[in-house]
């Protein structure tokens, strides 16, 4: 899987971050020609459809600061170093929502912007949900709320653009399939 | 939609690229307290999920230089400034494929990685395709391979991880619903 390979001639790194690197790459193009590329390292994340008995798809509501504005989403959180993603996907589902999962299924993993960044979101589907002993702890810097919805009621979402985002437009899809493909 | 709002103390333009530009805001959090917010800002991209007559839907696979390997993907571009995403889904579409269509109407949009970036891709379905006359033209730096892949074939490309992208993910189970729906 390395059709049309660029090759790096020189990497250079501009920022390291907390959460983000920024690095900006020369490569030698199939065609011999040079050309630039901007690249962000991400430490990954994390996603979970979590689907309640009753068919509701769990999800939060969160501001998100570059989109200077508050999103309703599936419950993710960023890949601690060391992490397995499965491990990430039950702590941060419990410490978002409240609830644990008996059961936790890999759907896909996916890269979110991959003209740009190396981010990948390891999308977890979770059933058999009670609530924690804990309930909900975020972390400092982090307001989220609760919201349960149903496919429909997702999709209302969706079209308001209070969804907006691709692992929670993805999930709602995978739900309709779900659901569609149980009964 | 301001829930959780944090509000901007500072922000400084650490990088401003061809592509991407890097800031980092101080915040002002819901409780009070400060953090840090590292930002990219990209000016949007549009992704077309163009079906033929047959139900096979049209892939291009590219290298991705953040990814160091080429993926499957659905046809997508950047955004150019001033232009209007039908009219960027429809040069986009003509450019990386070869492919006009007849008919071209907006699915969703949404943010990639609304945790660090302000990247949206606009989506679109594109039917009524025919090869245009000019054929395919990419951008000199581009090099891109056309496919066309009934779902299953596409599950195929998911299961070995070279369709490994939200907008490409998000596509297939858009599809999937979409011809369960039609019959």
């Amino acid at each position: 899987m390395k059709k049309f390979e660029e090759k790096t001639i020189h990497s250079e790194r501009l920022y390291e971050g907390k959460v983000i690197n920024l690095k900006v790459d020369n490569v030698s193009l199939p065609n011999g020609k040079q050309s630039k590329r901007e690249l962000i390292e991400h430490p990954g994340a994390v996603a979970v459809i979590a689907l309640t008995i009753e068919g509701k798809i769990i999800m939060v509501e969160q501001y998100r600061k570059a989109l200077e504005r508050s999103l309703v989403e599936i419950p993710a959180g960023k890949l601690e170093p060391g992490e397995a993603p499965e491990y990430t996907a039950m702590r941060e589902l419990e410490e978002e929502t409240g609830y644990s999962a008996d059961k936790l299924e890999k759907v896909i993993s996916f890269s979110t912007s991959p003209g740009f960044a190396d981010e990948v979101v390891h999308v977890f589907f979770a059933t058999g949900l009670h609530r924690a002993e804990n309930g909900a702890v975020t972390d400092e810097d982090e307001f989220v709320e609760l919201l349960e919805v149903t496919v429909e009621e997702a999709q209302g979402l969706i079209d308001n653009e209070r969804i907006y985002d691709a692992k929670t437009a993805y999930a709602v899809q995978w739900v309709k399939n779900y659901l569609s493909d149980k009964n």
